[in-house]
């Protein structure tokens, strides 16, 4: 039998914990939605993990144990720790997958992965998204047909300040008129990130099959299999042929 | 003083010989419209060059003396000889720029070029594109904001079938809630090619002034800096240390 | 239990009829070296196809049942029907796989899907080849360290006229000198192809354990998930919306 | 008259202090070699800046007249004061060229930009390197046939961790047999970034006619044609119809 992938689910948690509104949507909270979903497909192990826990939840132990972590951040981005921050992003680039989600484009974690200010075009309207498949049979989109649509919506558009995806796999039509890069994959180090638009505290969008079939599909896609390890960089000349 | 860029406009100059409606948009055909246009900036040698012209007047002194080609085509691209589709195929890898317009997508260079079927999703209604832009700062972009919108066009939608893009600079949404590729740059062999979506005959598309604008950027940028030269390909040992 | 992935090892099999050495090497062609070793994974079902047989053994029944074809073809890649080289470039865009191995980056079905030249240096001198890791933790590395060597190869060197690819995950560099792309991903249409440079008729380099390991992990790496398929592309307003 | 390019060509300028030898190769510094080459060409406005002036030599006025900037650094990173890093790295999203030499692969406004650990493997031996052309005809490359040689080099080799690049032009062999992305372009933001491998301090690698060819060529080609400006984000509905 194949391995289970080992999956943490972090979540900053503070909206569901101060808004009535979203706690209704969300009563386990956003990581509590989505760790439910993961747990009934089998192949997964998931634990979640949240910032006001010791150390955000994110022990050396809990690291090295997770194959997969998905990211949601957005009002409290400043509160994570540096240190911890710079943990997660070696892990990245050791081999770990990454699903950054909706407002975690401007987390540290995805900034610092990215290089760039990651900003973007916004409006809380609740208006209509249609989500464009734009790499048919792209493992991320299994069972996904050419598109999909969520009803209501916080608008992100373009310009998204991020580096040329290495793929781009869903862009977004808003009723507003604006368009968005929704869906791509990026693979530095030894490691791969999804970034995935969908996501806002005050719509049910944790709870759409699609959304939550794209966010299974990703933590596949990005479960690792290989590391990077430097060991000694300082190589004598014949090193290789002595081996 | 900067030598001039030589620019070839080809245009299968079909429409307008057939529809009055089209003739009276483009008096002098759509290479007629862009050419005047490039010959008012003062950097370019400009010809035109249509299907029914002998070779479709595209002779090899011609293919040799053009730094840029623009390529329209709509209903005859089956009536392009393949003889003239393979020398301008050649001239691109070997260095000669290429923009691509519009329903030039399915023509035989572009879909040569790409290796991929190049199809769409499309519809004539009308509509209002918007056109944002994905790369701020692109050289084909000078001179353009965040978007710039076409009131009246054809629509084309994803998924646009092309390889993933070296750039992708443009993206289209459409009043209807499609979304497309509608600026993007590839680069084979010693080449450089820009696809530009907007186009369509029955709209004054080609009297636009950012769509004259990003052509007039896309020539600039896909001017060839060198050439690609294979010679002997069979190198004995130690060949490059003798030179 | 999951689906086995359905294997066609096509060959162009002439090498090893007429050349007694590289029949020694080869005893049941180079077709028969790589289907033996997939058979044994158990993950596969290996069927081979050969240029003289019949529709060069890719009926449409063959196509329709394969998952992942590798190719290999040399001195008659111009015997390959174009009606055949037709369907399977449709297969590879709808999702099929490709392995194109060493000489078949001249073959017809690899340069249409690139659209370039595919034209390279080369030098038969029996030299050394260290294939280095560019991308460690890739799917179709796993189990490779930070290199593997060759110890004697035909040499191909830059420039190799092919796209920028999608990933460049090994860089081999010669004894003699020269370095080229030898292990490159591009994933056009719904498929996915990898250019793996190793294997030359008259070095048993199919029989290598580092050699097949890649090729092993880049069928896996190159199985669908999914399919593309265009249908009616013609597409009225709020066509989406009723569905 | 087309405006000239400002260039500010900043050095770490430590090596050249401390060392006889190497004072000796580099009497102005290499900062000094490198600004006089590029004055004598005629396009550019040139200043330098050096670690140890105030602000390194990077004052709001420097960096705001500035298009490019070259940066050589190599023993004193940390010193480098994060407050002026982060400006450099606004800069260079805004639409500043960025030319990161050699060493400046462990700087802090690189490693910032790339968002990986920027490690590589490394030899001091004195020995031949290669730098091969891998994409004929880039404009960076206007002047280079398809390889120049490097007699004496320190040697930096695969796995190199950075992102796929946009462009990988250059790429090494070095008689150890190791090989290394040697000239890789980046565009993150308005900006564009060229990496070029040539450059130890104790070998007269910038009195070589080929490297000072390539960055004077990557000048040009990383001078801004516009600007990322973000503005205003939260954009009401309607916003860009009304404009």
């Amino acid at each position: 039998m194949a391995k289970k992938i080992r999956v943490t689910v972090w979540n900053e948690f503070r909206h569901e914990k101060k808004n009535e509104k979203i706690a209704a949507i969300y009563t386990k909270g956003m990581h509590g939605a989505i760790a439910a979903h993961l747990k009934a497909q089998g192949d997964f192990t998931v634990r979640t993990a949240t910032l006001d826990e010791p150390e955000h939840g994110l022990t050396d132990e809990v690291l090295a144990a997770t194959d997969v972590m998905t990211w949601w951040g957005h009002i409290a981005h400043r509160e994570v720790a540096d240190e911890i921050a710079a943990k997660v992003h070696s892990r990245v680039l050791e081999g770990m997958g990454l699903i950054a989600m909706h407002s975690a484009h401007l987390s540290k974690i995805f900034t610092r992965l990215m290089g760039t200010t990651c900003q973007l075009k916004w409006r809380e309207a609740g208006e209509r998204e249609v989500l464009w498949v734009a790499r048919p049979g792209h493992p991320i989109l299994q069972g996904i047909d050419d598109h999909f649509i969520l009803p209501h919506v916080e608008m992100y558009g373009e310009f998204f300040d991020i580096p040329e995806p290495d793929e781009t796999i869903l862009i977004s039509s808003f009723a507003g008129g604006e368009v968005f890069h929704s869906g791509v994959t990026f693979r530095p180090g030894a490691g791969r990130i999804f970034y995935f638009r969908p996501g806002h505290e005050t719509y049910p969008i944790y709870h759409d099959a699609n959304v939550l079939r794209v966010i299974t599909n990703a933590i596949r896609w990005a479960a690792p299999t290989g590391r990077m390890e430097f060991g000694v960089r300082n190589k004598p000349m014949g090193w290789f042929e002595k081996a």
